[in-house]
């Protein structure tokens, strides 16, 4: 049995793409080292989704951008093909890692998916990280919230809405261990400038995250209501069982589906059953990568 | 063309039938009768759930459970099949109508899932209206939560854990219109005592609530997690979708999966594109009905 290891960092049109190769790489090697020595599809995504929350180039985790009242409200899920058990957390503060908080809620509570405050709660609890404002508010972010104010815009991630294209930062990974057992991750810091407590498609099961041994696994990276509308994780796994496609073919299907039904902009990857990936995306590009036995490959 | 209602009080092991049985007539009733004057399914779906929210013998709305620290905390989503959007809300407080409030989200928001005070911040800008915390505080309910934090334990509506087989308190209705459109709408109050900001599959678009006008119209009730982890919305409008099955068919289907993969617990109620209706559940009973130009019918 082989292994094979995709993570994803955003979709849209990147900007200082070297900044990104050199961690996309970074953690992909990790990650397959992971997978080479025996570790779980569901430890090894949730390893790299939280590297990849550690680093302030993505908007996930410490990199997350400010919502209106200049507040970092992270959302973040983590799903096992095994038995289909998964963990979800919504609009969290100052946790270091949603996703190893995610991954408490579907091992430590009955739940699946607890939100603002309580899950914050139950991460203290269960003594998860957290940080100070500080850690998370980098120049870059505060910049950007200020000028996002003085607009009195929503932005996705970095760029104005004035520009065509938008970059859609929310960070992932998927995973199809020695074992053939598979795993998804999927963690974001939501929106600039955001309000009312938007929650984006990341932390919805079936959505911006879906695994299952029968078919796939997916994360996805986009417009996060245009993911939650179509359930963009769980139409892909159907492509895969009901159509007998492989990863490759499924993702490209799901992909026109979503710009045909909601004229969708994003992106997902894909490990399926069979050890196959795949990835496509209706935005002009996408930070993403894959790894297996026989080495890193770094995409855009 | 004709058209179709239907609509579920919760499922489980239910008590004091005849006022579940009074309830669900009338609003299956009214729901009928603008049907028949050429309402839109979406439209019905939201008066039909707006009215279940209002009878203070549901789980939702009026008759929400409470949490640990004695608040009620709703969830409620609608979904529209002709163009797949959708409004979601987890957590809300002191809002009479949440599926009032999670079409204002669809309508007037660029968001689908608003969470928590900003959800409700939201309603106040559009004006939906809010209760005091006297209208929802039955001496029931009263009970029940002083009951529950004896033996602090987490309950899924009205019944003991220690009893074999709980309530699973949720309303919902799905609608097929003079036009053929499909709508979705489910609404609910959680879990008595529950804590940590818990959400279920009620407010999660293809999980407890799903409309695609080119296969069916969902709304599920039950243990919520088992929902979310199966994508059950979703996977009925697949198996219409790719194995051409009807309504029935396809309920039943889903409940076997939702066995078989989860051991779930709770029932579906569906419309497919072709105005057949579906229904199938797990628990012994699902208090559920139907209505069409024919007549009103009342099950569990």
């Amino acid at each position: 049995m082989t292994f094979q290891l995709m993570i994803h960092g955003g979709a849209g049109a990147i900007h200082q793409k070297q900044d990104y190769f050199q961690s996309t790489f970074k953690v992909l090697t990790e990650g397959r080292s992971r997978l080479e020595s025996g570790m779980s599809a569901l430890d090894v995504v949730e390893l790299c989704v939280a590297m990849l929350e550690d680093d302030a180039v993505y908007n996930a985790g410490r990199g997350s951008v400010l919502n209106a009242k200049g507040q970092i409200e992270m959302d973040a899920a983590i799903m096992s093909g095994v038995d289909l058990n998964a963990g979800s957390v919504a609009g969290v503060q100052l946790v270091k890692n949603p996703v190893r908080l995610a991954r408490l809620v579907m091992e430590k509570s009955e739940h699946v998916m607890l939100i603002g405050e309580g899950a914050c709660e139950f991460g203290k609890l269960h003594k998860v990280e957290f940080e100070s404002m500080d850690y998370f508010m980098t120049e870059k972010r505060k910049a950007q919230w200020l000028d996002a104010q003085q607009c009195d815009k929503v932005y996705i991630d970095h760029i104005s809405v004035d520009e065509a294209e938008r970059k859609l930062g929310t960070v992932g990974a998927v995973a199809r261990d020695l074992h053939g057992n598979l795993a998804a991750a999927t963690s974001t810091g939501g929106l600039v400038n955001k309000k009312f407590g938007r929650v984006g498609d990341s932390p919805i099961i079936g959505a911006g995250v879906f695994a299952d041994n029968e078919t796939c696994a997916v994360s996805a990276t986009g417009y996060g209501e245009q993911f939650i509308r179509t359930t963009m994780g769980k139409t892909v796994s159907e492509f895969v069982r009901y159509k007998g496609m492989t990863a490759q073919e499924a993702a490209d299907e799901a992909i026109a589906y979503l710009v045909r039904t909601v004229q969708g902009v994003g992106g997902i990857i894909v490990v399926d059953k069979n050890g196959n990936w795949g990835s496509s995306f209706s935005s002009s590009e996408m930070i993403h990568g894959r790894a297996d036995s026989q080495g890193v490959v770094v995409l855009t």
